[in-house]
């Protein structure tokens, strides 16, 4: 044993050879990081992962595995996947959002639109963004056609 | 042995109990499941974290592991990582648009209040929205402002 042992190494308590396939990703001053990948994967498991990628990756390697036994750690049920889950919702809002506000735009530009002709005296196209907007200028009707209930979990 | 072996059983070479952990999660009919689960985390961790949990809880468990082990099989670099990932560009892209869309339509009101009070023959008040539209009506200096390159990963 020397002074220099990987993390993984120290916690196996064995040598830790100079080529060790721990030793860049799994430093001694940090203890946590092998911790949450040996409980959840094993250090056998980790060790084949590591090898069977190019070099340059390995980095990128234990970094991902390390945050997957972190979520794995932190929610035993779901793990990372219930933070692939919240993001698909807020996704879902996003998108949900987006298409209020464009439909509104093309209602704002409708009503612009029809502002001008009726500005220049021109007769105006009876079209279903001119026919949606009441004397205020407000086009209320296509847009509470969009559901304001929170979207459901998929 | 029995014929009604669980995948996990089956493959382990062993005798499949009554009250065999793996049984209602990894059914005969569907190997690749266990497979792919045996093949990242070991049976005896899947075990454990199948074990650990409330047993209501133990189909999101033995779900949430296939959906990490078969990422993690067809990516071996950022398994579910990955996609966390490109979730997190889409959020970012969407938040982009939508805050792009709502700029938008802060200057098409602005441009219809303004048009409003000159047909009113109103003097119209200099609001930064006002200053920023040109004598066509374009609004381009506000909405030029977002940073239309490609958002970086993060």
């Amino acid at each position: 044993m020397t002074s220099t042992r990987c993390a993984a190494c120290k916690q196996l308590r064995r040598r830790c050879p100079s080529d060790c396939i721990f030793l860049p990703y799994f430093p001694p001053n940090n203890p946590q990081r092998f911790s949450f990948v040996h409980k959840i994967y094993g250090a056998s498991n980790v060790g084949k992962m590591l090898q069977q990628v190019e070099e340059h990756q390995r980095a990128d390697v234990a970094h991902s595995l390390y945050y997957e036994a972190y979520c794995r750690t932190k929610n035993p049920v779901y793990g990372c996947v219930g933070n692939i889950s919240i993001l698909h919702q807020e996704i879902y809002h996003l998108e949900w959002q987006l298409a209020k506000v464009e439909a509104e735009i093309s209602l704002l530009k409708a009503q612009a639109q029809t502002e001008a002709q009726l500005a220049q005296g021109q007769q105006v196209e009876l079209s279903p963004a001119n026919m949606l907007a009441d004397k205020n200028g407000v086009y209320s009707s296509l847009l509470s056609s969009f559901d304001l209930s929170t979207p459901s979990l998929y």
